[in-house]
Parts: structure tokens; sequence; C-alpha cells
């Protein structure tokens, strides 16, 4: 099966992979576009990982991942602005080495509760880091991306846990270069999911959508409980329609972190992501021409 | 430290205790009231077991559970709603049996995802299956206390996932019969928990108050990841207020899956319960002289 034209894959799927061997996995099984993670750019640093993506000829699709917004503390919140502010700059340089219709996309995990604190000033510190970003990403051409997560990180990985959620930050921050991430796995569940990717879509927030498919027994690590599109329960039919009504027109990432998945050759992981992103996903996609 | 006066033990907390065993542990620890399991109760037949809480002089506060009506097919549909009538009775018999200030109130779980199905299909066969019991569970004076699941158990065990959501399905049936509970493990990261709290309490469908802490890793066995308050992130200072305010004033329970907890005699763990809940909830817990 050759690989959907909108189909970009994200490094966390091969996690093992260096930058090198992500593009050159990515060119070889056809894809047109990748999302790639800041410790392998930072393996060889900025420039050459921009002139490694502008020599593949792919897309980028987002940089994963800033945020980590939720710690008290004037250090702690001057560390997390400053992290920040270089996945900024890093995402502005990836967006525009990568080929025509890439995506300044920074993709924003906001952070979990800090010890002995509560979910609700986590989440008031996490609104103001946003805030404080958010006109600076503006003049850098760049979308933060908030992520919300399943709220089963909501503890100790993410406080921002529904499209509603991120939608009411975006509202309030006021700034058109916050975005939201719709993805699958982690939204699939949300009874108001319909009402708020509509909303996204109106907003003009839709910054990235991820497909990802939940399946249980959750493993012992719920970190790795992902699995490629069509081996759970999420039903990318309707989810992939609400996106496409909603305007959605950029690429769509496969996020899956996996061990089984992991554990196989790069080749052979990314061969099966195409064929069961094709079956689950890509028959539901509006074509678009990118770029 | 003596129990709080609205304090609850939910069976649950100490699994293996036999229907007797647990009458007696809560007396011994000074408790007023009791949520009661079927499968303990139908060991020793719903009469006799009347006749046990009775002499216990316990209020009672919930029965645990029915529901699981997301099964397609006229035969899966017809058992679920027996077995339902047989629950709504147990209730309306343990309610009258319980001292003064007993609540009939049965809990009911959604049910998941049936093999091959969607989401939105089973929430709505759930829906269907509330709108056929809610008459007859209000004629015997019975409260269908729809209970939402965290999201992580939204696949194979409730596709009911959001206070918000239950409330909405109470208002489309728009029965009285029809409640709601709010479990502080199922409902504590939900951004919109405060105004549906409220919703709950200003439509009168707060039919249970049930507490119970999260934290993380969560262990193999999901099901089993529930602490006492206190244990772990919730922060139920707020979450209390928020019950107060919307005017609850029945029983407060515990209900504790832990497989640490199990493993204490029923005496250690209920005594555990009794501190922790006072300390960390019954501060909180605005008095009221139940019955």
């Amino acid at each position: 099966m050759s690989a959907h034209s909108r189909l970009s894959l994200n490094q966390g799927t091969i996690k093992y992979a260096s930058l090198a061997e992500a593009l050159e996995v990515s060119q070889r099984q056809g894809l047109q576009s990748i999302g790639l993670w800041r410790e392998p750019v930072a393996e060889v640093g900025l420039e050459r990982a921009a002139q490694m993506l502008r020599d593949s000829g792919l897309r980028f699709s987002s940089h994963c991942r800033a945020g980590f917004l939720t710690e008290p503390g004037e250090t702690a919140r001057r560390q997390a602005l400053e992290e920040n502010r270089r996945a900024i700059e890093e995402t502005r340089v990836l967006a525009e080495a990568g080929a025509p219709g890439s995506s300044a996309t920074l993709v924003m995990v906001a952070g979990g509760i800090p010890e002995g604190g509560t979910i609700e000033d986590a989440r008031a510190r996490f609104e103001e880091g946003i805030a404080t970003l958010a006109p600076e990403a503006e003049a850098a051409g760049v979308t933060l991306a908030l992520e919300p997560l399943h709220p089963m990180y909501a503890s100790d990985r993410a406080v921002l846990s529904t499209l509603g959620q991120a939608l009411d930050i975006a509202d309030r921050v006021g700034s058109p270069a916050v975005g939201a991430v719709v993805d699958a796995f982690h939204v699939w569940w949300d009874p108001d999911v319909a009402a708020q990717v509509e909303r996204a879509g109106r907003d003009g927030r839709i910054a990235s959508y991820q497909v990802c498919d939940w399946k249980t027994p959750l493993p012992a690590d719920v970190l790795l409980s992902r699995h490629l599109p069509g081996d759970g329960v999420v039903d990318f039919a309707h989810l992939t329609a609400l996106v496409n009504e909603a305007g959605y027109q950029g690429d769509v990432e496969v996020e899956v972190f996996n061990a089984d998945l992991w554990a196989k050759s790069y080749d052979d992981a990314v061969a099966e992501m195409v064929t069961k992103f094709g079956a689950s996903v890509g028959v539901h996609l509006a074509e678009f021409a990118i770029a």
C-alpha cells in the first residue's frame, strides 16, 4: 500500500531512531511528511538538523515538544519559559527547512501537578505561561499547539485534559498563535468531542490531528498503551469525519508509543503504520494537495 | 478519632468481608452508615440481608451496582433489564431496612464498548436502558445513580465518562428517579467539575458523594488504583466545598479498591479509613443530623 499523501510519521513511533534514520525510513516508505522530537534534533544540532530535513524533501508537520509550565516558583518558571523559547526557535527553523506545506507547530504538553500542589493552581500556571509565550510565538510565526492529554495523565504529565479546556485557554489568551492538537488517543472518549472539534475548526485552532488507537487492558506503563490505528476501539471514521468537516487540511501524524512496535525494525514499523493508517484513517480522510 | 457522622463504608473497601463481617466492623468502628454490594447480599439472600441490616442499626447509603446496559441484541438487552429490575427491588428493600436517613440509591455503571462496536452506539443503548428503567425505579422509590467512571475505563467498563454527560442523560430522560454519583476518583480531573456539581445540585441530582484518592504510578491492574483520601492528589477541600455548596446533605461513602488495603484486617482497614476520611474530607464536610 502506498502511503497516504497526508500521513506524517511522528518520530515517537520509532523512538530509538536517530534523526538521519527517521528521515531515511520515511523516504524509503514513501512518506511526504515527518514530525520531529527535540532530543534527536539536539543530537545533531539545529542547523545540521534543518539541513538534513531540507535535503530529505519531507514536510515538517510538528515539533515535539515543549510546555511543562506547571512548577511553582520564579526560578522554575523562568527556566521553563527559556526552554520553551528555544523550542519555538527550533520550530521556526525546522518549518522553514521543510518542504512547502510544512507547519510551524510546536506541541505543548502542560505538565503535571507539582508535589503538594493542586490541579487548579497547576492549570493556572500553565495558562499564565501560554499567555507569556503567545506573543513571542506569534512573532516567530509559530503555533503553540496545546495538547490535551487523556485524563489518566492529569496528575503527573498534563493538567490539560480536554479539547474544550484547551480552547477555553486559547480564547482567554486571545492570540492567533494558540492552537490545539486533536489526538485521537487522548480525546476519543470525550462525550463533548464533536462539539469541540467543530468549535476548534470554526476558531481556526486545529494545529494538528494525531491518530493512535486505544486498547485495554492497559500495559503496566500506561505511557506505552498506544496502538496503531485499527488495533483498538477508537472510531476513526467518526473522528476523522469530524476533523474533515472542521476544515482541517494539514498533515495527520501517527504518534504511537508501544514497546512491541519499538522492537521492530524501523522499516517494518513504518510499513505497518502506512498500511494500518490507510485502512483505518486514510479512507476517511479528505485528499488535499498540501503546499 | 471517632467516625464522622456522615461517613459510610462502601463494602468494596473491604471486598473480602461477608455481609455479617462488614456490618460488625462498621458497628465496632463507630460508623452510622454502610453501602452494600449485591454479591454479599445475594450470599445470604435479600430477606435475611435486610434483617441483618435492620438489626445493625446502620443507615443504608447505596447499593452497588447495576447498569451494564451497552450490549447489543434483544436477548442481552432483556437480560440486562431483568438484572437491573432485581437490583431496583433489592435497593428498595434494603433502604427500608436501614436506619432512618437511609437512601434508596442504586449505583449504575454504564458498561463498556461491545466487541466491534462504537462508543456512540454503546452510549445510546445505555441511555435507552435508563429511559426504560426510570419509571420503574420511580415507582419503587429508588434513584438510579448514574456513575461516570474515569475515562481510562471508557472502553471496557463504563462509556459514561463525565458528570455533564450523566446530567445530560438525566435531562433527556426527564425522570426525578435519575441521579448521579459524584465520585472524587472519577471526576477530580474534570475541568468542568465545578459547574457540573453546581448543576447537579440545582437539579436535585446528587444521589451520592463518594471519596477515593488518585495517585500515580497506576498499578498493573488499573481497577485497583484507588487510594484512601489524603494518600493522593485529589483536592478534597475544593471538591467537598463544591458538594456542600450544591446542597448535598447525605452520607459520604469511601469506596477504595486497593490490594494493600484489602490485605489488612477489616478493623485495621476501617480504622484507617475513619482517620483519613476525617482528616481529608470530614473537616471540610458540613455537619448535618441525617434522618
